[in-house]
Formats: C-alpha cells, structure tokens, sequence
C-alpha cells in the first residue's frame, strides 16, 4: 500500500475570500473522505498583523507576508490564490512555473489577455488547475446539470435566463472601494457577479453565439477614504441578451443596484420538455417543471436538495438539514484534492476560465 | 322535444352574500350550458330602500319586504337564504312547506335543533336543498377532491390540518357586529369560518369521531352604534384536535385575530403516499407532494389549477386566466341547477349541512 | 336634473377576447356606480350560428354578421374592436368616421403605419378613444402606478425588468393558429404578450429610448387544418435590453416556450429607495421592498392587494376576497365609460398606443 | 492581564449529535472571538473501531470507549452528551458530581423524574449546564425573540402556532430504530421534535397553563435488524391545543408521516399589533407582518436574515450568504463558552430543560 500523501496548502489573501476558502479547506478532510491529508501550511498577506490574526483564527501553521516566498518554497504543493482580480495573472503565472498546483479565485483575470497567459502557463506547466466558481457545487445546481444531462427538460433547450442582482451599493453614499475601481477589478458588476452567471450558462447549456447588451453607472463619483471623490470606471449593472450555438437564446443581468436583493443569483432554464429554476437566496431549493407529468397535475416541484441522493449532501448532514453558503467551496475543494491526486482533470479549469473571460470581454464591447 | 324550463328564483338578504349570490345567479347561465333559464324574478330585504337599489343594481325584477310573500309566492321556484344565521331555520322549513327548492348560506343553522328541524323539513316535503359552502367547487378543492379519491396520496389519511385565519377584527376598535352576538350568529369564529373548514374535512377525508378544544374571547367587549359598550359572547377564535373515524389525525384552527390574514383558508392533508396543500389566499393553486416521484426530484408541485382538465375551469377562460372568489358561488348554483333539473341529489344538502353542525356543537363542547 | 344617458355599444369579434369584453360590459353597472346606462346592443361576427349563439350566451340583443353594419348603424354609441390585429385598423378608421367612440383591443395594430393612421383618424375626428391593455389595471399594478408617483421607491428608477411567458406552443405538435402568421397577427410573442410589458414598462417608467434584441422561432412549421405544413413566420420569442430616457435599464423578454409558466406577466423595479414586483400568476399581490424600513426588519413585503384602499377593490368584495383575469377588464371598461361621459382623457388611448407600436416596431428591426 | 484559560472539552456519542457538536466545537474559535481556548480533548463511544475513526474524522485528540472514564478524567472541564436519551441522566448526574461543566442534547431526559433529578444535581453542584435546543440561536429565531420583545408584534400575543413534520418514516417499510422505541428515547414525535417547538413555545411566548392533546401510531411494527417485528410504542404524531399562562392560545403539532416534509420546524405568532412566522425549511427568513404599516402597503416582509445586524451573522459571512443547519450549534457552543467563562447564567439551562419537560409530560398525559 502506497504512503498515504499529505499535501500542502498555502493561501494568498485574508479577506472575505481568504476566510471562505480557508473554511473549505479546513472543514474539506472532516466531511469528505480525501485520497490526501491537508496540511494547512501558509497564509499570505501585506499587512502583518492582519495575516497573523488571520493564520491564528483561521488555523494556518504561518503567516507570510509577500506571495513570492509562496511560490518559492518548495514544500507548498498547492497555492490558493485570494487577491484581488490585478494580481490573479501574476501569482498563477509564477506559481504555474514553480510547479505548483493552482486554485484560482473568478474571474480568473481582469480580461482576456491576462486570462490567456494564464492558461498558457498551466497547458505549459502541465500543473493541477481551477478557477473557482463555486456556485457549480451548489448542491441544486450540481442536480440541475444530472437532470439537464439525463434529458429530463428535454433534448432541447429554449431560454437560458439568469439574473445575479445584489443592493450593497445601492446607495449613493457607499464609499467607494477596490471593486469600482477598473485598474484592480477590470470591471464592475460583470466581473464580479456577472461572471459566475456566465460560467453557470456556459456549464450549463453551452458555448456562448454572440450577444447584445447594455450597461450603466448609476453613481458616478464615490467618496473614498481620503474624503474626496473618486471616479467609479466600472459598471454597476449590465443587461445582456443574446443565443447559444445550440440555438438557445440567453437573457442575463447583473446589478448591485436591486434593492432588495442580497445576494440573488437566479436563474431558469426551459427546454423542450421542462424547466429548471434555482434563486441562491433559496440554495437548498431546486424547481423543476415535468412537461410529462399527468396533464391534472403539472407544476413546479419544489425540491429540497438535501436528500441523500441529492449531489454532495450524503456528506454533510441527514436527509432535510439545509446546508449554507460555505458548503459550495468546501465542495469544490474536496472535488480539486480529488482531481490532483488521480489526476485527472478537472471542471472549471483556467482554460475553461479563460472562455468564460471571452464572453465578459464580448459583453463589454457589446455593451459599449 | 320537451319545453325548455325556467326557475324563477328569489333572492333573500342584500348585503355581502346577497351580492355574491345575486352575481352567481346572473354569471351562470353566461358561462354554464345550463338545462333551464333562470329568472332572477325577486329580492327580499327589510330596508325598502336598500332593496330597491339592491334589485337594480343587482338585476332582480323587483325588490320584495317580507320573505313571507317570498314564500307565498307560487311563481317562485328557488329560494336563496343569504340571511344572517338567527333566520335560517324560519326561513327554510316555510320554504320546504310551500315546496321550494332551497339554497342555503351556511352555517345552515345557529345549532344542531335547528339545524335537525330544517333537515327533516326537507326531508319531509321532497324539496331540492342544498347548504352553499362555496369552496367544496374552488378548483383546486375540487381537483383535492378528486385527487384524493383517485388515491394519488395513498389509501390512508395520515393528517388532516386546515386553519381558517382573518384579522379584520384583531383591532380592539372594531365596533360590534352581528357576528359577534351569540344570539345571531350563534357561534363567533367557529361557526363562520370554522364551519369551512369543517365542512372541507368531512368532504375531503370523512367524518370526525371526537374532538379536543380551546377558545378564547380577546375582545371582550365593543362599542355599539349607540356608542355604548357591548358583551362579545362567541369565541373570537378556536382551536381543535382530534380524530376521524378512518383514523386520521384531525387539528384545525379558526381565528379573526390573525393580523395579516385576510382570508387564509388553509389545508395540508398528509396521506401514505403523499400529501396535498392549500391556500384560499392563493386559491388558483394546489400544491402535491407526490412520494412516488424519482427520489431525486420530488417536491411539492405547485400546480397552477387553470387548465381545461381541471375542475370548471372549461367554463371560465382559456389555460392560465386565474379566477377568483365570487366564482365558487357561480359553480356552486349551476351545479345546483343542474341537480334541481335532472333530480339528482346534490352535496352538501341540509342532511349533510346538519352533521357539519353537529361537529360545531361538539366543539363548542368540547371548549366550555 | 339632466336625464341619464343610455349608451349603447356593439362589439366586433366572439372569440376570446369578444367573451371576455362581453362580460366587461354585462359586469360593470353591477360593480360600479357608472354614469350612463350601458345597452348590449350588437356583437358581430362572421360565423352565422357561432354569433348568434355568442348573443344569446353573452347577453347581447342581436347579432349582427359584418361590420360594416355596425359602423353604419346611427344608434351605436360605442364600438369595442376585439377582432384580430389586421382587421383593427380599417374597422376603428370607419368607426371614427363615424363618430364613434372606439375600444380597440391591443395592440393596436400590425404595424405602425396602420397605428398612426389609427391615432390620426381618431385625433381628427375627436372621438372618444382607447386600447385596451387591460392590465394596467389590475389593482396590484395600478397600485404600484401609485406608489411610484408618490416615491414610494425612490425618486429614481435603476432597474425595469419584464418578462411574459407562456408554454400553450412550446410543443412541437401545437398546430397553426393565427397568432402564428405574421399577415394576420403582425408579429408573434412580441406584438401578442410582449406588448403588454412595454405598455406597462411606459406607464410606469417612461419613454424608452433605445433597445437591442434577439429574437427566434423555435418551431419552423406547424401542422394546418388542411393537414400540411405552414411555415411560422413570426417570433416564438424575443428578449430585449435597452434603456429609457430617464436612464434606468430595460430588460424585456416575451416567449410561449418556457414551460409551466401559464400566464407569467412578472416584472420588477428597482428604485433608489425600493422595490416592485408583480406576477400575474399570483395577480392579487404587489411585493414592496422598502429601504427606509429598519435594518433589522427589512425584507419584501407580500401585499394582498385586496383592501379597500387599494385601486378597484371598493368596487368588488370585502377585505380579503380576491379577484381573477376577467375583472381587470371590467375595472378597464368602468373607466372607459366614466371618461367618455365626463369628457376626460383616458389612458391608454390610441396616441398612447401608437408609442408603444413604434416600440414593438423598433424592437422588431433591432432583432433583425 | 490574566492568563488565557483552555477549556478541555469531551463530547460522548459519535453518531448524528455527535458529528454536529464535534463541528461546532471545531468551528466555533474560528468564527467566534470566544475568551478561552477549546481543546477538543476527547471522543467517546462504545464501539471501538467508529469512535477511532471519529476521533480522527472529527479532529479529537483521543478516543475513548467508556463516559465513566471521562467523567472521572480531571483534566476535562466540560462534558457533552450527545448519547440516545436514556443515558442522558446517568451521565449528567455524574458528570456534574465531577464538577464538570455540562451540556446535554435534548429532551433533557426520558422523563420528569430524570430530568428533575438532572437539574437539581447541578444545581447542587453549581456546575454550568445547559441543555442544547440549537433552534433558539437560529438567527432568524433569535431575531423574532428581539423583536417580540421590543413589542414590534405588539403587547399581547393572541396565538402561537407551530409544527414540526419530517416525513422520514412515513413509509411502512422504514426499520425499527431507537427512536421508535420508549424504553430509550421516552416517546416518539413528542419528545424528538416536539420537544424543539415546545422549548420555542416557553422562549418565545411564556408558560404553558394547559392543554389537551390527541397522538397516535400509525404503523404499529417495524422490522428490526433481526428481521423480526417488533412494536412501535411511541407515538408517531402529536397534536396540541392548549393555553399559555398570559392569555394566548397554542396549538402545537409534531409528526413524522407528513409526506414532502423534510425538517419543516414552522411556526407562526400573531400579537395585537403584527405577526411573525418561521420555517426552518427557509431557515434564513423572518416573516414579519407589521400592522402599524400604511394601510395600502401592509403585508408579510420576508426578512433575509443574513444581515450584520441580525443576531449572529456577524460572526459568519458578509451580509446576504445564507447559513445552514449546522451554524445553530456553533453559535450555541459560542454563547456557552462565554457564558462559561464569564460565570453568567445561560439560557435554556437544565431548570429550564426541567420545565419542557413537564410540558412533555403533560401532554402524553392529556393524550392518553
């Protein structure tokens, strides 16, 4: 029997999303039954006492303070990449040609250039890759791809619709931050939020035509720290319509502007047979319309996701226990030590990160 | 080929169910194929000139002081009780004495002696009879109904659960009303909306072998007209559990002190093999849960009753126009009509009205 | 006191909309307080035995076979256009010319040269006129008209969303009808149901400015009565976005294609204080979300726009009791009547039609 | 400054409580800035090879196969037990005799008796102890907690309303287990799951003064692993009518036939001035209707609970990331560790453990 492999993990970035993939992979080897162990070796931060408060409370072995000694140490086998979307290109790239393998925050770069150095880097380097749209391991989400593969809305698909609306930005007097800046986001709402209903299309139903769109700032100026205003050069919503190469057409929107909405990723499919709708606020939830049900009793069934059978739930909890927001990168991290271990490939890589660049690059030009 | 008959009705009572019968008996023969005319030919109130503009507006022939001259009255096929309860038991044995069919608003009594008497008046004289609790022919109760007796959620009743819950009166402002006097109304919450739901449990699941109850008054006393204060003596809610003769599980709920309930007359039923929900608020829909679904895509199905197949909705708009409260009147009497003509006899008669009541009392005994 | 006026009406077309319209006229002096005696006095169609079995149905004195008959008839007041979209225009030019008041379903016809003569001829002739696109006024959508006249969400509108979606084609076998021949009908899902979101997207936001599109037709060719195939020409559906003159986004989007969606007119307005949204599958609620609500009780607000106080509702049942398809026509015609009277501006009127023609035209070529 | 005190924890059970308090004690330093250190010393079960492999799982730092050993074990400060009921008492009394802190799975115990002898051993002992009714820290329960008190639904509460339906072994063919059986876990619906909405009931409303009760089993036998019958002998079902001590009305229902019910612990609560209802199905949500709203604009908000001001979000995910099953015990052990630490009494405590109980046995009385 083959020494049982520990692999080790360094983290780039201590905010919201460095506290949510360290969660994941922490919670990872206590939920799943890995091929690894994990050792949760480094996290890597600018400000010193803020990545030494984050590797305590977040159960890292040290804190780093530039993601070059990162990438340079030869015992880190796994580099996680948290930062801001100006210095995803950068690390991947480095990390790529240290040999190591990469779990890459979305969107996977500020525009497709970027995006394609990355890619190239890891076809190169022949190292591990993702890029971590999360929301493809929602349980719901991960039974609508089962059901839509097992034709179960038919051998067709109509509309594929999608609405990602947030309202933290809402007000005009929200200051302004790094994400309505487009030298660090690239850009705005579409970047952002847009994109994982991009990747959720793409996944989905298929390969984008070509679209039409439209996008807009509603607050033009933000006060910054400095108490002057800064210039907000991204969108704060884009609309976008458009058709698949499978002929389907495509209607999405992504806006932080809904008051009202939290965090609302939406969306529904139609096919020849039956529709499919999924609301993030409600993520246990999966709707699902059977055209072939007797003609007295059709209608949206409102399934509970968190049945045994139900992907990814026969590791967390029993039969009816509602799992959150977290569960989604755990999921996707266990399925990444999966991947790197029986190397095999694995789904979002960079190049498919890279197609879903092209189409926010395509809807940024339409929408001009 | 025979003559075609025409029912010459009159109407008794001119407020609230007075217009929601007199709109029934005009909307009828508009959208029912109906085996005879009718003649809206008189309505009965005691204010002359609240009748005289009720007749107008309303389209009766003409407006009528006395229900006795109703019932003296040879031309006068059908007499609709739409009285207060204190009235009904006078109203209808005179009418089955002078040998008119009748409809009769429900509770079909204040208690189990009148309510005995008006049944063995109709018994006795051989008229159609008919005690009109409109939601039996809602749609989606129809298609529960059906359902149920198909044996979509199994041959066994688990639980039966309905609450019946308003608010119109949880103000402490609100003045005394008939409804609130024990001598007219008879009971308070129970036997104005509780009869509903009781009526719906024997309907849809069977009759009830024994009862457990609370009440409570909140409200002990309102102002009058004359501005002075009076006793409320009828329960302003109640609350019940216990058993059907098929050993179903029975709890209901009937309140007016429910604040943002306006008329949720609501049921889950739980059979072995599945379960049916409904919502008077949303009373174009019915919601089943059907336990032989695949497992990995059951749910409750939220099924929108306004296609051709379900009940009465051929008679109404094309797939998908919803329809609303004052329909189940008009489903009501022309199902009514059509019994009267063709003999058949027709549920809930008084028979079926007076076990309604006895449960009522039961309740109400069971309280105390 | 000046005597009451009779006005007498005649109404063109026995189909679906000439039952829904003849009920309008039947229920409307029941329901409201009208100014004027309303006179069924003709219903006209092709079909000899379906119109005169549609009068004596639908309570109209005679039945009359062509229209022209009716445009001649010098004791016809009012003339109610409820054939199909190609014959709108020469039946409501004659109708003009002969003084007569004019409703006309919508849209108001194929094209926008046939509107604009429309609007001209009634404007030259000065006749009283309307379209009838009846939902505005459903009380939950007159409602929300209201709260964003009084700023209810904000004085500033980010987001108008709409989607109307159906599935009576989305199969495959559904045969040809003439909604689906672009001579007759003009355009498809656009002009059919995408014309009542633009309607409402102009009453309540305002002029739209500019506007890309897609649009397909899933389903080439459909079966005949003749049994061979004819070829669709028209739009199965189309998706929009665009913007309006105040700068909020448009999102539109009309199919038949999306299963188990019934009747699903839905739209959402995001405003710089709040949120709307509406679906007509659930037609007695408005959703509200305000943002000046407490931080800790913020939420969308399901209100059963049934009360009293909310538009129309006095005028039907008590608090509570809701309301279905047909009565938004009722509340239409009500108004109609009470303007022609009064001698006021109504809402929709042809003008009024004619913009949202030229929208629906700007959307047809931009999906080209 | 004092030194930081580590509290050394042992948690006996290793099967479903045991996984959800083993994550919680995990995950609450990382998410809680709690004034001690946890170490999570030790597992115990009596099956050898599952404890060991709990213990590696589940990340404690030794296995143990007898509670007696750990209560013996000076180095332990806090005991969990999360065994079937029937050793609940046992160890507790032990447990605290040993001076250890203490907190026990729900119902308390089997029994009054138990339970009573559980909470004056700690009240002899002065041991911290709490029993663990997760429910009450779900943040949308705490949240309706606050607001009652803040009187946002009014002074006087007119109704508590709640269920707690699963349909887990609704299907004949579901195997004998402990549950099922009284010698272990005391009663069945009652004491598993009624249990919960009765300890929502007391903390939400107040005492219970009375009730009635009905209950039954529907499928009296069940095969064991011996594939021999054996006989259910607790209830399947409960349902409850009663009254609370300050006037309001309860009527209660605990099921595990309610087919499409998965975990839907739902209950609603109407004051004099505005209603609130939950469903852990929706476990994110408040619904708060608010009848001091403007009369056209009342109506339920549906509250996402996932703000930073709501109780506990701060701890977990910026707003609007919702939160799963699992975060109810996290934020449990949170509030008992400080409550530990800062010797403050905690809520529920075993006294009050004491009290539920005597409901529970109340109502199996009244049912009987």
């Amino acid at each position: 029997m083959p020494k049982r492999r520990t692999l080790s993990v360094a983290l780039i970035g201590t905010k919201f999303m460095g506290r949510a993939h360290s969660n994941a992979w922490r919670q990872a080897p206590r939920f799943f039954d890995l091929p690894a162990d994990i050792q949760m070796a480094a996290i890597c931060g600018r400000d010193r006492a803020e990545t030494r408060r984050a590797a305590k409370t977040l159960d890292w072995e040290r804190a780093v303070y530039n993601w070059k000694a990162i990438v340079a140490d030869p015992t880190i086998d796994i580099v996680d990449i948290c930062t801001p979307n100006d210095s995803h290109a950068e690390i991947a790239i480095a990390a790529a040609d240290a040999g190591k393998a990469i779990l890459c925050e979305k969107p996977l770069a500020r525009n497709v250039t970027e995006a394609r150095r990355m890619a190239e880097a890891v076809k190169r380097t022949r190292v591990a890759n993702m890029v971590c749209f999360n929301y493809r391991r929602v349980p719901a989400i991960a039974l609508a791809k089962q059901m839509i593969a097992a034709g179960e809305i038919g051998d067709r698909v109509y509309h594929f619709r999608a609405r990602y609306a947030q309202d933290w930005i809402a007000g005009e007097k929200f200051p302004m931050v790094w994400r309505l800046q487009s030298k660090v986001a690239g850009s705005g709402a579409l970047g952002d939020i847009g994109a994982h209903i991009i990747d959720l299309a793409r996944f989905l139903v298929g390969e984008i035509a070509g679209v039409s769109a439209v996008n807009e700032t509603f607050v033009k100026r933000r006060l910054t720290k400095n108490r002057s205003y800064a210039k907000v050069d991204v969108d704060d919503a884009v609309s976008v319509v458009g058709k698949f190469k499978n002929g389907a057409m495509l209607n999405l929107e992504a806006t932080r502007f809904a008051h009202g909405r939290k965090n609302q990723l939406s969306f529904e499919i139609n096919g020849s047979r039956g529709s499919l709708t999924f609301d993030l606020e409600k993520m246990n939830r999966l709707r699902f319309y059977d055209a072939k049900d007797p003609a007295h009793a059709r209608g949206f069934r409102d399934i509970i996701v968190t049945e045994p059978n139900h992907p990814y739930i026969k590791n967390w909890w029993p039969a009816g226990h509602i799992i959150g927001y977290e569960h989604s990168f755990v999921d996707t991290i266990a399925d990444f030590v999966n991947a790197l271990v029986t190397r095999k490939r694995i789904q979002p890589d960079f190049a498919d990160g890279l197609k879903t660049q092209r189409v926010l690059d395509l809807i940024q030009r339409a929408a001009h």
